[in-house]
């Protein structure tokens, strides 16, 4: 007999996955190897580790252990937030009259509003264990700042954070609440550093870009004793730190008996979508089921239904490993959106290889369509969600209503990553009908792409 | 045995109540009857039906029966954000080297931010039940009016918020929210109604007050057929719906065992307060068990520890039925704080006679110890507070530290009612170390109460 199944499935603490989940261990052609920026040869753990953590250096290259322990304290501080909650939209589903199952894993519930929080506290944990004093990373909207300062407070590491200066500027809130953790944020480009001086002798009043925020990041970790760099999204560590999403949705449909037909993530960098879809392309890679995996992007943003799958830089100022990935290229501008999370030019290597291998499709959307299937959503199911998570929303709809037309009652499954209480701006454009969507031209793209580095190795 | 406390306790979804309990039948003294402003007779249910929805009209009339059916329809909606955690706070208790243990019921994880949300769900579904077309209502901050929005959007009613002019202004993230769920929000005072017209006549330029918008809401109720106008907290209704924070919480230590001495609350109108502590005070009432209850309030706007217990309108317009409660006089204007919440003259007539006859104690205190103690708090629970919610922070701390002092290993359980998401204003202030304290000088309180109205029925 099934059990009925409840509106929220929780785990008990103890059904909480104890290890992360490496997918790369179980591909047969694995993800290409990161490249140092200097030699274009594949880094190694030594050179790694110069801008990493010795540990998360480790997990970077370690394509073969398929489960990787949770330390302890880690386990701890998921404890506090999660496990997050597998919500059943029984009143989507009702909105929709669809036959389809509806389930959303919400990773919104914490106050850094999103899933960033999984990978910051594995890093500020290492970054302790090694007895650094502190780290510093960049921030754009300020998501993966206000999580990093989360978890440095909680392990007492200094957490210095450059912050593109419009956001610093139009997002004050967001900087407070990594004050309020005891973060510094400065705004980037800053004089604190000689790339930052640079460009603003430059560039005089400069609004900053996150390409140049990175390099005032990794220009300051080096030139501080006991300080590393840190990255929120596109590394494989993070894709394992986020497998915790993944693991937990996997264990809750289990613990109901709901086998998933149709997993949906959004995609900007790749790490929740990576989190998310790695047991299920798991299962694939190893033969032992099927399922449907899209990732939705921005059709502002496209860069694997656009891009090109090659050797490129990860950040703008050339300073971090290269990757094999799907990308618009570095120098890729995308136009204003309201995702920001999801403007970024290429995508984690890992997910563009599952990608490559067909286990995986691709769609874009636009933004004015992704507003409206927020606003349905947020209207039904309560939660007012991010607008990068209604990326995800639009096409979960999409496929439901497929449903409804062809009377299938499939069990759709999406990544709810966060809550969109600090884009409020973005919907006030969408409730006034002033937001436009952007569709970057070929020759945009072929442009952008024309400059990529050629590397094969 | 017994069980391991996890961090987080949740209620499974057959474990939730399925009524809520009226804290008044079992006061062998009740309440003062509420009055009818015209007439300052007690006011009867065909007079209050004329105000509220009638079921909402008999809830608040009923000081006898302890348990009252929890529709369906609401207990589903429940579901969606319910049951709260009640968090065991395992790192604060730890940061405070306290051998307390210390419990929070968080009710924040709602889009609403807040417990709001527990009873504007109700009080839409009795107006949806009545066939109305829509609701009126004022809000300040906009806690209540995004809950309000919230509810009304799933029950398909019109959701009319006159929001003061200086918040409409500067919060206009959350007039937004507001208008994402489809409410339709009118900066008050406005030129659409009598009332407002009248006091932009007077006073030009004016930011708005409560008192005015209240007028506003009431007068627009009035105008229109199918409306009726609705209250976010002081009203024993509202004490009734939030009554399920208190049981949720009651029976998720009951389910380990765990047996409270403390039980704190911060306190405004009541609504809160009231809800958590409505099943203590009750087992108090019975003679089956003691608690030590504790209100919180600013040291601001102090109706519990420096105001007077007497009739008093609830409103500054002076169209609102009258309660016996602790109050400082209707035309108390307490200074600027950032705990907008607990910026209310009076105190909900149930909470003041738990009160009165001694089965709770009240403390106040200063904003800034608040920030500290929220601050103190967000960075080993997470969790970034409301001001409001910070108060009880404030009392938890400071009592868990006297359990340090004395080897006692108190169980303190104390209500979240919300996250400070949208209050990083307050935040930034205390960040750069600008935010001030405010006591009203006894002169100030005594001028205020002079002009109670002389009522003893």
């Amino acid at each position: 007999m099934k059990k009925e199944i409840p509106y929220k499935i929780y785990l008990e603490e103890h059904e909480m996955p104890k290890q992360w989940y490496n997918v790369r261990a179980d591909m047969k052609k694995k993800p290409a190897p990161i490249l140092n920026p200097q030699t274009l040869k594949p880094i190694t753990l030594e050179e790694l580790s110069e801008i990493f953590c010795v540990e998360l250096a480790k997990q970077e290259l370690d394509d073969v252990n398929p489960y990787i322990d949770i330390p302890e304290e880690i386990r701890n501080f998921y404890k506090m937030y999660r496990p997050s909650p597998l919500v059943r939209a029984y009143c989507l589903e009702k909105k929709l009259g669809t036959p389809a199952h509806i389930y959303y894993k919400f990773e919104g519930n914490n106050t850094s509003g999103s899933h960033k929080l999984n990978s910051a506290i594995a890093q500020a944990y290492y970054a302790q264990k090694q007895n650094l004093k502190g780290v510093t990373t960049e921030t754009g909207a300020g998501q993966w700042g206000t999580a990093l300062s989360m978890a440095c407070s909680y392990f007492d590491l200094d957490c210095q954070v450059y912050m593109v200066k419009c956001s610093y500027e139009q997002k004050p809130f967001r900087r407070e609440v990594m004050r309020t953790y005891g973060a510094s944020v400065t705004p980037s480009p800053s004089m604190t550093t000689d790339v930052g001086k640079k460009i603003n002798a430059e560039f005089p009043g400069t609004n900053g870009s996150l390409g140049c925020a990175i390099s005032e990041a990794v220009e300051a970790a080096a030139a501080q004793n006991g300080y590393r760099y840190v990255l929120g999204s596109v590394m494989s560590q993070v894709l394992l730190h986020q497998s915790v999403i993944g693991l937990e949705a996997k264990s809750a449909l289990d613990k109901y008996g709901i086998k998933a037909d149709i997993v949906i993530g959004c995609a900007g960098g790749g790490s929740n979508l990576g989190g998310l879809i790695s047991p299920f392309a798991g299962e694939m890679l190893r033969g032992e089921a099927d399922y449907k995996l899209i990732a939705v992007e921005p059709i502002s943003c496209p860069s694997l239904t656009r891009g090109k799958y090659a050797y490129d830089f990860c950040d703008t100022g050339k300073v971090c490993p290269l990757q094999k990935m799907y990308t618009l290229g570095s120098g890729f501008m995308p136009t204003s959106s309201h995702a920001g999370g999801l403007r970024y030019h290429g995508m984690s290597s890992v997910v563009s290889e599952i990608y490559e291998q067909g286990l995986m499709e691709a769609r874009s959307v636009r933004q004015t369509e992704v507003f409206q299937a927020a606003q349905e959503f947020a209207r039904v199911e309560g939660i007012l969600p991010a607008p990068e998570s209604s990326h995800a929303i639009k096409v979960a709809i999409d496929e439901a209503i497929k449903c409804k037309e062809t009377g299938e009652s499939k069990n759709i499954v999406f990544g709810l990553t966060g809550t969109g209480y600090f884009d409020l701006y973005a919907y006030q454009k969408y409730n006034d009908g002033v937001m436009g969507d952007f569709v970057p031209t070929d020759e945009e793209i072929e442009t952008s792409l024309s400059l990529l580095p050629n590397i094969d190795i």
